[in-house]
């Protein structure tokens, strides 16, 4: 004792912040370490994680999970209507993002989008026709995620809408997503006017066969060394598609011109691709589905599978807990608003998006995407903060994708709902913002946060799975 | 005294590290800051530079000069032919990278380049013949910077060559640039045989009026835009052209299309392009070119306005110091090698291309490309430091390039020839490597320098002429 009084003394304070200010006011010497109890200090469910925590079966069931999440080889084979390509989707039936809502509860944006699809398939007359028909009940409502598919923001998909295919090139297995419509007024924010239904007739009748002919001409575009080009040059594939946009039309490009259009009709179909940097974004999502999709269905595995909002809930899905969904109350979204509007007008957290960051991409991939900051606000640091924030929640790192300002280091996925859990960090979420209401758009994008309660229910769940 | 001894004891070593390593070496507290002496510690030199330091003339000059290279607006205007389009093109007249060296005095892939150059021109029936016709004092040879143009490595101009016309659309001048026919066997790089020769008939008779129709149609592509998002995508425009090469074909697709070629002749004119990932390059030159042109020719100052290679010299063109060259032995590369070659192998610092790193892209802006140092060596935090050195020798920084991973401060441009002497830092440069010998082609990539002694000269002759 007479020794440590003698020498200058150090503190190391872990926790609770306050203690080790108070010691540093008083002139002390003192390094802070940030740590917290895990569960959140909730006895119960730490007791549960605990339980969880190097569990004979979860262990092996995550690297089995994991393993075959890694191993999908995405190829976009082509482009299909959803009528006739989806399973399950019935004759008046308009599919949505997120967990299941019903017409009543859904935000403005989604029953726009709605409103929109009845007039694009002219199901109804005018817009007061198309509302009085999404209420009559006689118009089926069911999650893109229970037919395979991934739509951005309401996600809304009509029978006679043309998708993109994208097959497992080890395997066979598909999963679907609509086409990209660009910023601003689009079904997806929920606008309906007369220019976005006139632009999606054109995607149907001219955009969709055009790029279904040079896909089938060129057999398909493996999406694996395309996105991690893609990543190397500063998109997230999420909000920033930017270079995925352009590497794809790099490969459709000779391919259309093979396909003997009228060269006006060439032009047009180039125009539309070359003037949409987000055109990839529902491709990203649909090869991020079929890549979560095999790692589905593992029992005991507690990786997330799907993380999606209807802008009413945010649901999440976890492979060893079959269908159900998990669900919370959607969250606001933190961003940059474009002129004329602020937070006030905006809805909830909305879309099928977020199953890119299920797979390692959009925030957990931001350390590749410096510029993403001027679309979402913060830093290039905060972008690279979040990246490696999300190593501590996640199974592993990507063995394709590399994020350059990390030193090429992977991009971390597959998301455990223990080690959400047990460090309290959500996952972090590029995302669009929609205005609240219906028949206006998108007023913005910025970030956001997968709810917690949702991956405590998972985690209750998973226990009493596991131990049944 | 007594107090100081009784106290903690630091030292703050300037200068040579030695006296640091040893008093760490006998558990002292040191603090390194690096530090070296002026002008290298030449006192000539340093008494020179400190006659031209905050001088009367100079800062002006410069002020004036650096403002007209910002000033510049930059437009992809058009194609032409080499005969018809540049000034002083004699009709039996070769042009080629660097500053002025006869036959003779040339390395092998630049006389590999002229032996392919005359079966291109049909001057002569066989590489011996042609060889024969170089030597004989025929053919005139000429520096491509002393008519308006810049050619990437061998830098071979012959006048039926297609090129770039860029045209500063604020006053109407105009640089050039010949086509990119890709990497490996080229002729830039030396190689001549029957491929390289097809390639380049093709690119005459088909790509060059494809794009020159693309080009009217559109009324020119404004280059500064688009080499700004190619910097946020991880281009630094000189040996990383993937993202402009791409937004640029996203800007020529749909013109393309409106050409009515027809479709097989339009898509082979898509895969070249679409194939080409360097494609950009040559543009990105004659911009550099254009760009530091205005700022020539201002008396008095000291920014550099041309750094060239012919593969014996260096050269350096300044400001203030008319159509001088001050020259240098040309230095070797330090890079990465493809399979099957090494530094033996390796021809000496050798092209135009250094035009982009003298207007502030390439070596100067490596923050905004760490995938580069795939391809040139390093790692990313060697690409950003290199940024960030080269802040020491420049006048100022873009107000249009930004650089991401340097929280989007702009690139470092304007080489100052007092700043080079002042800190003895050698401008770095990205850059190809040829084969040493003529008709091999490329064999990797790497990173050099712009040798001091090009400063020193072009120094002592800066100063008589302001005092003359």
């Amino acid at each position: 004792m007479p020794q440590l009084a003698s020498t200058s003394l150090g503190v190391i304070n872990v926790g609770l912040a306050q203690f080790a200010e108070a010691i540093a006011a008083a002139g002390g010497r003192v390094t802070q370490l940030d740590w917290s109890p895990p569960a959140l200090g909730d006895r119960t469910l730490g007791m549960a994680l605990a339980r969880l925590t190097r569990h004979e079966k979860v262990e092996p069931a995550n690297e089995k999970a994991f393993a075959a999440f890694l191993g999908v080889s995405p190829v976009l084979r082509g482009v299909g209507t959803a009528g006739e390509t989806l399973a399950n989707m019935g004759e008046r039936m308009l599919l949505h993002a997120g967990p299941p809502v019903a017409w009543h509860d859904m935000c403005g944006p989604m029953r726009g989008a709605i409103v929109g699809a009845i007039l694009y398939e002219r199901w109804a007359r005018d817009a007061k026709a198309a509302q009085k028909l999404a209420a009559s009940g006689k118009i089926a409502f069911s999650p893109c995620h229970h037919h395979g598919a991934v739509g951005p923001m309401a996600g809304i998909i009509s029978p006679s809408m043309p998708l993109w295919i994208v097959e497992n090139s080890a395997g066979g297995a598909r999963a679907y997503s609509n086409f990209n419509e660009g910023l601003g007024k689009a079904l997806r924010f929920g606008a309906y006017g007369p220019q976005v239904l006139a632009r999606l007739a054109w995607m149907q009748k001219s955009l969709a066969p055009a790029l279904g002919k040079a896909l089938a001409a060129l057999g398909g575009i493996e999406l694996k060394p395309l996105i991690a080009q893609a990543l190397i040059m500063g998109d997230e594939v999420h909000n920033r598609n930017a270079a995925a946009s352009s590497l794809l039309l790099r490969r459709l490009a000779p391919a259309l011109a093979r396909a003997r259009l009228p060269a006006e009709k060439l032009a047009q179909v180039l125009d539309f691709v070359a003037g949409n940097e987000h055109f990839f974004l529902n491709i990203s999502m649909a090869q991020a589905k079929l890549s979560l999709d095999a790692a589905h269905g593992v029992a005991g595995s507690s990786m997330v599978t799907a993380m999606s909002r209807n802008g009413v809930e945010f649901g999440i899905r976890v492979s060893g807990l079959g269908e159900r969904w998990f669900t919370a109350p959607a969250g606001a979204i933190d961003g940059l608003y474009f002129a004329g509007y602020g937070p006030a007008d905006a809805a909830l957290d909305l879309g099928d998006s977020s199953i890119t960051e299920t797979a390692g991409f959009g925030g957990f991939s931001m350390a590749a995407a410096p510029a993403i900051v001027k679309f979402v606000g913060g830093t290039p640091e905060d972008a690279t903060a979040n990246s490696l924030r999300m190593r501590h929640i996640t199974l592993g790192e990507s063995n394709v994708f590399q994020l350059p300002a990390l030193d090429f280091r992977g991009a971390p996925c597959g998301i455990d709902i223990r080690k959400v859990i047990d460090t309290g960090i959500e996952p972090v979420i590029n995302t669009g913002i929609a205005h609240h209401d219906a028949g206006i758009g998108q007023i913005g994008a910025g970030l956001t946060h997968a709810p917690l309660a949702c991956f405590t229910q998972a985690l209750a769940a998973l226990e009493i799975e596991v131990n049944a």
